[in-house]
């Protein structure tokens, strides 16, 4: 069924020289193969399913954990460059020589890196909730807007997504709920699940962070050199990544749409799950070599 | 004939108490009807008909010229207050007592006081490169990167248009010809035009704009009671109203979607006509209480 494939695709290994990659791979169609690069610590689990599933009915889509995460071998690379090298990695591994990529978060700064590193490895790109290399405030959860619920006992589980996802309104909570839900039904599959990050994951990427917001010379003029069609996308109350982050990116990418939802936070794409879909969709079908659609 | 509407459509005139309103109105279909709000000096003859026409195919499209402007009697307001008002007294005489709105430019700031000053007159909203109430930098024609293209006699005509209008890259240039091309086409049409704006009419627009900028109290607060379901549209390189009045339009407005155009200006909507009538019509088609689409 078209929209379980989250729940029903096998997770598979790919070893390259090394190291093992896990990934899972479904759908299919017309579109480009679509690789979803993965946020702060999580894993093939932590995908949603209204966005991937939906996604995956006119293309291939494949998730992955990087090294370190989930299944796949090795350690997390305390930098967004290493990130970058094993992702290229895998897909030469997996023989896919151009995909079209959504990054978000973390992901969204490895998929940046590929495109500089090799631009050949990308057709369209879709950034969402991230920053360019120099970017503002990104991912300090030591804030006290973030630490409060860090520090919530009453936050088990999944909980604290619906309070770090999404913005503080009645409409964009009972959105979190949403989305929660629909984690929780993906896990009811039992058996093939990846193991929740730990803290060696969280410090190794909150490292990448802090090495990401550095710069030397002029400031984001790395953007410049970054010519692919790009959806760049944000909600507007992002505590995590600022929007600003995407205003930064879209100023300085060449060819790069921005999109920012109202009333949401870092999990915009979730909250706004079918329009996202739509804009998604309509903007990867696109073979025009302007970025809007 | 579709495609020729805005070259046909005879220019209406209404009476309300003392003052005589010039209008347009064609089109239809199942959509509200759609006001639109003209910009800087611009008459019923400066509307791209490759916008106008294609929104009017599913819907009533109604353009204005607000008071002094065109043919309509008056002068010209020197604040966006005045404009109002007068916007008001239009639909009113006309028997519109809710439609969606069009606004671009000055057009969008007197969008904004309407639906401050009677909420109920909008449904829908569309801003494009345009400004809240305290926004920065808006229309300072006087500044080198404008006034260098006001000061060359090579300009003549239509032609200042593709400089201050689009983007100095060879790619939003084109786009420019092709729109001046559109609007000579328009120009075809030799009876029943507008007389061209003359120097009364732009001081007083600049005095609006300066008054604009001006504000009390907390900066942008009025927005937050402006609850519309909102798309804000903007150029990434506008240097005549800059996108970072965009941004704080959707950070302040709780229900406002925000689309940024690269590689083009102030007119970002001519230069990519074909993928903002598709955002524009999904966007107004929709009938959620948020603004996503």
């Amino acid at each position: 069924m078209a929209d379980v494939r989250s729940a029903t695709a096998p997770t598979q290994f790919l070893a390259v020289n090394d190291d093992r990659y896990a990934y899972r791979r479904f759908g299919g169609g017309r579109g480009h193969p679509l690789l979803f690069l993965q946020h702060f610590t999580g894993t093939l689990d932590n995908w949603d399913p209204a966005v991937t599933d939906a996604l995956a009915r006119e293309r291939e889509v494949i998730l992955f954990d990087n090294a370190g995460v989930g299944r796949s071998s090795g350690r997390v690379p305390a930098k967004v460059a290493g990130m970058a090298q094993h992702a290229l990695a895998f897909l030469d591994g997996l023989g896919v020589a151009t995909c079209d990529v959504l990054g978000f978060s973390l992901g969204g700064m490895v998929a940046l890196q590929m495109a500089q590193d090799r631009p050949s490895i990308f057709r369209r790109m879709i950034l969402v909730g991230t920053a360019p290399r120099g970017g503002e405030d990104i991912m300090h959860l030591e804030k006290p807007g973030l630490a409060r619920h860090f520090a919530d006992p009453k936050l088990v589980g999944y909980a604290i997504l619906t309070k770090i996802f999404f913005a503080p309104t009645q409409s964009s909570q009972a959105a979190g709920e949403a989305f929660i839900e629909r984690l929780m039904q993906l896990a009811q599959r039992r058996e093939d699940r990846d193991p929740p990050s730990g803290p060696e994951v969280a410090a190794a990427q909150i490292a990448a962070f802090r090495e990401w917001e550095r710069f030397t010379g002029e400031r984001f003029a790395d953007l410049k050199s970054i010519r692919h069609s790009t959806l760049v996308v944000n909600g507007v109350h992002d505590e995590m990544i600022p929007v600003s982050n995407s205003y930064r990116l879209v100023e300085n990418l060449p060819n790069a749409v921005l999109l920012v939802y109202p009333d949401s936070g870092h999990g915009s794409l979730f909250q706004f799950h079918e329009s996202f879909v739509r804009h998604a969709s309509a903007f990867l079908s696109s073979d025009s070599r302007f970025a809007p659609f």
